[in-house]
């Protein structure tokens, strides 16, 4: 199969050139001055004309059981927040092949084409959820990391001393979930056909340095992505000082836990020797702005992060934080909302960084930088086709900016993932989106007492957190 | 003409409710119990179910003119970016007609029902200017302020003492701009049918006290807004402690300037003090937060001003600093951005204050508190009818928390304003929008060399801004 896409804008380097690009198979073959590849042999061509064409996207973290429960918790810092959460999550199968389902077409019509799933796994059935999110992503053809959530300690160990939690079950051991792991890696880890398998320890809360170190092993030995959350709020970084004494990302780096295969959420907590540990070490932060503030978890330092010479991606985070999963509005609310903490406009981030964070950025995130994120010859056909004259990129001035800093919709004209066309004209082509939106509309969660599951929790969080 | 909207979703004080709702002529006659209202005497019937009706946002600040500059300008600080767009800004009727039109049009479908133009006007052209503008807005039908922007101080000005700019050209003094606004009162200032006249001084750091003054006074004689830029940068923040020695909002106030028919834009700089003045005096804060971090201008005390008793509400600001006019958007980030200034989650937005403020607090910063921003019998029926089926507001959770934290796209379906249906099924009724986009598509502005406008100023501003 050969798609000659003829005379359309993409960004090389740093600017914005008319170009020819020739896919053959999944790959891309030829990238040459827009009108010098020829027609004749190639049985697909699309006219390039007023369109961008970029590098798909990366959803550096997202959960996608949580589609579910979007707009359903108010706004509460995470750890009283979570407890909303657990009350709520879904625990069918079926809700969560289609949570799986929803999470992709959002996805690929902002821009992305990869997902790193922090997958929710149901107790006890864990291959059988893995297997659901993977058909899902298998359904509608987008790449996919699948890390699934898991943790040796219980809830309680995520808080601070003080917060006098009630003592909850104990999760399974760390044997148990690294067994787990090495089954569900040996059954759906596919890299041929865009499917991973990621280690995805909840976070250092809520696991043990033996769990944290051992998914760290099955890391090195299968070369997989590791990721975790790390220091999201301040009640993890009070923690981390009462159990470790010393930063978090210390402990994790002295673990042998941090490398260039290693993906970390959030980060808001972070201080400038973390920030050199990431540097030196190879480890990428993702970015999640709109969850950041839409849980008062705060500010990622980002732009010093990046000049540290940081591998920094943008995230979603699940729909029960951001309540959408609209990947280019997280790109913009990432990209201006650091002037805040830099008064040199000379280190502010343009549209151009941006795309290059969010495609070269998130690739190596998920441990694919050398398959995907930038549109070069040999690189895998992961792309997005933008429609300019749609009118929320309208008038014609500077494309990148329009689509980065302004509110694009329903500007996702076509999509290839692994030079397969999934989206064609604005409609995903794999999956029928009526019926995935029939079933959302029609098996909503009953959301009743969800939302008020913090209540025997939230006085002594409040003392503990904000008494000082 | 009378309208019966049956069993539709509202919100009530801080409750949803299902309600029916009369409309008689441009007001709201009942709102009474779902399926309490009788349906045989009115000729047109609505079916509320899976629907939304808030009152109509108001969108509390923004340059419609700018619509040409969107995607255009780089991010820089104001100062900077202002030498770009004074240098871009369009000069023909024709397209100032257009830029008020595509801005009503965006206001429109993300949920607002009225705006205000804190218009630029083409020197020698004011008359004309505001009647292109007026045309535009009385076409789609929006309620519509406009607010000329005026000013005597010249462009170096509004720079703090160093920035060596070179001297340019005086512009008209304050009686000739006093007798302009007088002339364009007596044209255009039209109540009954929606559009108002405000008063517009640019700012303290580009107008004399006599000018600001006279502005406070044609807005007592005639009952209109004064609407004015305070405080955005720190940069105006230094200006004011070189020219006053006080707070500029303290200077405000001993000129007589600030009371209930006051809206400030941004108040980025803002102090305790200035808080307080404006409670006591009823100033309304214009709170432009996609603006305020595109241009680096900071974050805006907005919860301390709410808890001070402060009305605020929310803007777009204009599309060169916005690149977008989506009034949902703003709302979203005005209501999540300010976690990050305090850790009391207590104190954070709720989706219901966002409405509030966005709605009645909007009402209020343009003078219309009596008569727009609540759904109340008497008040004038300027409504919005969601559609709770599209799949940007799927599952079924809490609707009110999927418009306003979510990322809602097309999903306004009806708009009425005056009680005159404007929106419906999505679709402006009452212009033409393929015409408008055809405009924008094929009338873009020389683009070249706008964006180098700042180089000459900037090693100044830098040296000034930055070296300490």
């Amino acid at each position: 199969m050969q798609t000659l896409i003829q005379s359309v804008l993409t960004l090389q380097g740093d600017t914005l050139q008319s170009v020819d690009l020739l896919l053959i198979g999944s790959h891309i073959h030829t990238v040459a001055p827009a009108g010098t590849i020829p027609v004749a042999p190639h049985p697909r061509v699309i006219d390039g004309t007023d369109k961008l064409l970029l590098p798909g996207f990366v959803n550096g973290h997202t959960h996608s059981s949580q589609v579910w429960q979007r707009g359903l918790i108010p706004q509460l810092p995470l750890e009283l927040w979570l407890a909303n959460v657990f009350g709520s999550t879904p625990q069918q199968l079926e809700h969560l092949y289609w949570g799986a389902v929803s999470t992709a077409v959002d996805t690929l019509l902002s821009g992305g084409t990869c997902l790193m799933d922090h997958a929710y796994v149901i107790p006890g059935q864990e291959l059988e959820t893995v297997d659901a999110l993977v058909r899902g992503y298998r359904a509608v053809g987008i790449r996919a990391v699948v890390a699934p959530l898991i943790m040796d300690l219980p809830f309680a160990s995520g808080f601070p001393a003080g917060c006098l939690l009630p003592q909850s079950a104990s999760p399974q051991s760390p044997t148990q979930l690294l067994t787990l792991m090495e089954a569900l890696i040996a059954e759906f880890h596919d890299p041929d056909h865009g499917i991973y398998i990621g280690l995805g320890p909840t976070g250092f809360h809520r696991c043990s340095d033996e769990l944290l170190q051992g998914c760290g092993e099955l890391s090195d030995r299968y070369q997989l992505c590791y990721h975790t959350h790390l220091l999201e709020t301040r009640a993890q970084h009070r923690l981390a000082q009462e159990r470790y004494g010393i930063s978090a990302v210390q402990h994790l780096h002295n673990l042998g836990c941090l490398g260039p295969r290693t993906s970390l959420a959030h980060c808001v907590w972070i201080n400038d020797d973390d920030i050199a540990v990431f540097a030196e070490t190879g480890a990428t932060l993702v970015h999640n702005p709109v969850s950041n503030l839409r849980l008062g978890s705060g500010l990622a330092p980002v732009l010093k992060s990046l000049q540290a010479g940081v591998n920094v991606s943008f995230g979603c985070d699940g729909a029960a934080s951001n309540d959408a999963q609209n990947l280019l509005e997280a790109i913009k609310l990432g990209t201006i909302l650091h002037t805040v903490t830099d008064h040199d406009y000379d280190n502010w981030l343009t549209p151009e960084q941006a795309v290059q964070m969010a495609a070269a950025g998130g690739a190596q995130g998920v441990n694919l930088g050398d398959r995907i994120g930038t549109i070069a010859p040999g690189m895998e056909a992961d792309l997005v086709l933008y429609n300019l004259n749609h009118p929320s990129l309208l008038p014609r001035t500077n494309p990148l900016q329009l689509l980065i800093l302004g509110r694009p919709t329903e500007v996702v004209e076509a999509v290839w993932i692994r030079g397969r066309q999934i989206v064609d004209h604005g409609q995903v082509l794999t999956v029928d989106t009526e019926a995935l939106h029939q079933v959302l509309r029609h098996q909503s969660l009953d959301t009743e007492d969800l939302q008020t599951q913090h209540h025997p929790i939230e006085p002594h969080y409040r003392e503990v957190m904000l008494d000082r």
